[in-house]
Parts: structure tokens; sequence; C-alpha cells
């Protein structure tokens, strides 16, 4: 299958050498003065425009740096329509440069409100066709299901919430079950036998992957001795206090020896580093560089 | 507070006499030949047109007869921007008539993102400005912070999922924890602080509700007991196969002796009757009217 996920991305990230993928959440109060018009409240149409030079501007830095970048929903739709414009348009422009799009939008329903989202964002048809997109399952497997057949069909690929990197994560994902284990552990056994089947011909790895915070570098061990498949989508690197060290914690040698089987999602360090908060171009282009190239050699060494 | 939405909610159902919600999911294969435009694919511009039509065409139907619509916004997310459009259309219409309108979208994340959400969503300033939203409560209470913030300063209505209608909803929901209860149990006691904080001051009712589904009706009053002061939002009530009575089984006397404390929602039935499938406008009309009329007698009868 040539567009399989997992493959793609690992195929390219052994290329690149490290697992970096770029979280894009643009905060409207931290946009630099740079891409900023008008009054830059959501109210204002040209805020949509801002928002999106600034991210155009990113992608034009990052793409061919990455494999993956990871558009964050929330901040799109807190513009509204016009925000999804800006997402539309950022993700044909990404996936037009070979940029993997993961969407970052922890969507979870049932039934045929389930299948809406899955055709909203993944695979032919879709209103913004991405290449994969996070889930949660709270509403039980059946609520997977749209999304599982989709990447059965087509490749895409999906990361499903497993331990996630917030202080309140231990309020129920933690959990100890009757009977051992805890509520996080349960969902990664769930995904057991469809991780398997949603293997990459070329590598192994599975669409199916799950999101495993890099500030609880204990839980990726465990998720990944249930998993042995699935790609690790690990928040938290950077901003969130997550090192390096710690976000490769599930990782695991591939055929080069290096550590691959996930990837490591980095935003407001590379979005917003110091001396970006600039109108001179040169300078914001050099600041956005600077930290994405330290944030490439620091997670490609730990991967040694 | 005059916006305290279980207030206002329950004032108007008391007026009323009954708790239907219309929940507004187009499925585009399913809109009406009356208002079908082009090609009704989403591709389409029309087809967001047509939805627009028709979704305004339900509004001006149900808009004297319930106290609040429930939009599932996949529906519209699978339009893309288009559809987003069409539903800040809808729901500015809505609330220009006093209908209160819940919008359904599950989400859940942490920190800037939620907060992001809730300012899409909730209060002065947002996108699309709505009454109540839905949350999923998988990441933890600090995920549902930033709603509770704002519902605390504007009123509006949260409802966190507990006990979903579909079938998976026992792969996690139902699991049993070290020290008795199950998941869905410790969801619902873990919102009793904040959703007696949230009491309204005409009614008693809390802004901080919860999802319950009509299909478990033996879990309805483990929640109510869990949850003496939260709405109950009841899905899966007609199309999704639960009855009218089971619907009703976590809510208790109001003080008219009729039952009240939640909302119980149906889409399919109202949206899709039987002969609703016409072009001749006014069969249509008659048709809804009908399908609704037939709702509200039920569960105005299972209210005494």
């Amino acid at each position: 299958m040539e567009n399989h996920f997992a493959d793609r991305l690992t195929r390219r990230q052994r290329q690149l050498g490290h697992p970096l993928c770029v979280g894009l959440d643009p905060h409207l109060d931290r946009v630099p003065p740079l891409f900023r018009r008008g009054s830059m409240t959501p109210e204002d149409p040209r805020t949509a425009d801002a928002v999106e030079a600034f991210l155009l501007a990113i992608l034009d830095r990052v793409a061919p740096h990455v494999a993956v970048i990871k558009p964050q929903i929330a901040f799109f739709e807190r513009l509204g329509w016009r925000g999804l414009r800006v997402l539309e348009r950022l993700v044909e422009q990404a996936r037009s440069r070979n940029t993997l799009v993961l969407l970052d939008a922890k969507r979870g329903d049932i039934g045929s409100t389930a299948a809406g989202y899955a055709a909203a964002y993944l695979g032919p048809g879709a209103a913004i066709r991405c290449d994969a997109m996070t889930l949660n399952p709270y509403l039980g497997r059946d609520s997977l299901v749209p999304f599982l057949e989709r990447s059965r069909r087509g490749g895409e690929g999906l990361f499903v919430l497993v331990k996630t990197s917030n202080p309140g994560s231990g309020d129920f994902q933690d959990r100890r079950l009757d009977g051992g284990g805890s509520l996080s552990g349960a969902v990664a056994e769930a995904l057991a036998g469809e991780a398997r089947e949603l293997r990459g011909p070329a590598t192994g790895w599975s669409s199916l992957g799950v999101v495993v915070g890099a500030t609880y570098p204990g839980e990726s061990e465990k998720v990944r001795e249930l998993l042995p498949y699935s790609l690790f989508l690990v928040p938290g690197y950077g901003a969130q206090g997550g090192s390096a060290k710690a976000a490769l914690r599930g990782f695991v040698p591939g055929p080069d020896g290096r550590l691959e089987g996930g990837l490591v999602s980095s935003s407001r360090g590379i979005l917003y580093p110091p001396g970006s908060d600039t109108d001179d171009a040169t300078r914001w282009e050099q600041a956005v560089s600077e930290a994405l190239e330290r944030s490439i050699d620091e997670l490609r060494t730990a991967c040694v």
C-alpha cells in the first residue's frame, strides 16, 4: 500500500535521522509582529489572513527538514469558518510538498457521527484531507471503527489517546482496574489486534498509533510491550518539560540501529522561539531556523 | 445570573411541559428533495447552501415548540469551512429566537488547547457562540477547567460524557475499578463538587451536566445519586431505540410534580420522518410537524 502512513513516515524519518514533528498551534497573542494584521482579535477577518501568512512562512522553514506537521484544530476553530479555511489551505500546501499532515483533533463519537469525522479529514473526498489524525477512545472500540475502515482502505494514520502529557491525565487514565492494570493499559490492549493488522509492508510499523506523553516516561515502556507495532505520538517535548531522552523511551532500534517508532512533537519551542518576536523578516527566519535546528540536533543525538 | 443555562433551560421546559431537544445531524444523503441543490457532494459549494436551507426550515418548525436544539458539529465539519459558516448562521438564527443551542462537539484537550475550544464556542467573543457544549473527560479534570471557568463567569452549560448510548460504551466506561465502582461512576464522582457550585439561583439545577444514554437506563439512577443537581443530556431517544420512559429514568419531580432535570434528544426521528422525503413544501412541513408533535406528546405524557 503506497500511501501507508506508518511506512511513509518511518522511511522519511530514516532519511532525516530524527522523529521531530512540528506542532502548529497558532496562539493569536503570540503571532510575531512580522505577520500581525489589524486588531488580531478573532472577530477581525484580517486575523485569519495573518495566521495563514504566519503558518505558511513556518511551513517554508520546516517542510524541508521534518517528515510531518501537526496542526491543532482548536486554534483554527477559534477563528470560526475563516480559521477552517486557513487550515484547508495550509494542509494543501503541506501535502503538495510531501510533508505529512497529522491533524490533532482528538475526535471521538459514535456511529454515523464518527463516520462524519472520518470522512471530513481522511481519504478521498475529505473536506480537509489529512494523512493522519488523533482520536479519543472514551466512547469505546466501536467509535474507532469508521476510522479503522478508512485506514484499512487508504493507509491513513490514527493516533488514539492512551496516556496524555497533562497533570490531570492521572484522574482517569491511571485508574487501577479490577483484575489489574490501568485504564490506559486497557485502552492499549484493546488496540493490539487492529494495530497488528494495520502494519505497513515496508517497515512493519502500524498505521494505528497511540498518544503517549513525554512527561510520564514510565508509561512508555509498558505501552510499547502491549503495542510493539504502534507508532507513538509523543507530545510535550520542549515547552511542556519533557527531555529528548524521555521522549524516546518507547522507541526501539531500527534497521540502522537508530531509535525509531514514533514522532516527537514540539510546538511552541519552534513557533515562538526567543528572537522571533520581531517584524524583521531575516531575523525571524533566523530565529525559527535556529530553534528548529537545535531541536533536530537534540533528537538526532538522542536517537543514536 | 441572568444567563445561567440550567435555569434558562429548565424554566422554558416547565412552560413547554416537555424536555425534547432536537438534534441537528444533517446527513447529506437524507436531505429532502425540497432542499437539495446540485450534486449534494461535500465538494460542491451548493451543498452547504442546501444544508443551510434545510436546517433553517427545520428551525422554523421547531423553534416555537422546543427549548433547545443540538447541532452535531461533525456533520458541519464534513463540509469544511462552508459547513462551519452554515453552523454559525444557524446558531445565530436560533439564539435570536431565544432557542438555546447546545453544541454537540465532545471536545477534550489540555491547557491552552482546551481554552481555545472554550473560547471558540462559549461566551462573548466566541466564533460560534453557543449556550452549552458537550465535553469528553478522558484527559482528566484539568482538561475541563477552561470550560468550568467560562461557565462560572457566564453561566454556559457543559455536558460531560459519562455513559454513552452506543454498544461499545461498555468497553471502557463500564470497566470496574479497583476499590469498587465503574469508570463512568468515577467520572460522575469527579464532577460532583463543581456541579454543586454551578447550580442556578432560580431552579437549583447545575450548568455542569452529563451525558447519560437512554439505552442503558440502569445507569441513570446511579448517576443521579452521585450528581443530584446535574442536568442529563439523554441521546438515543427514538432512532437509537430508547423509549420515553427509559429516557426519563434519571429525571426527578419538579415543583409542579412533573419530571425534570435534563433534555432528551431526538435527531433522525424529527429531521427525516416518514413522508418528509418529498419536494412538496406543504407535505414536508406537515411530516416534520407531525413527527415533532408525536415526540413531544410522548415525552409530555411520560413526564407526568
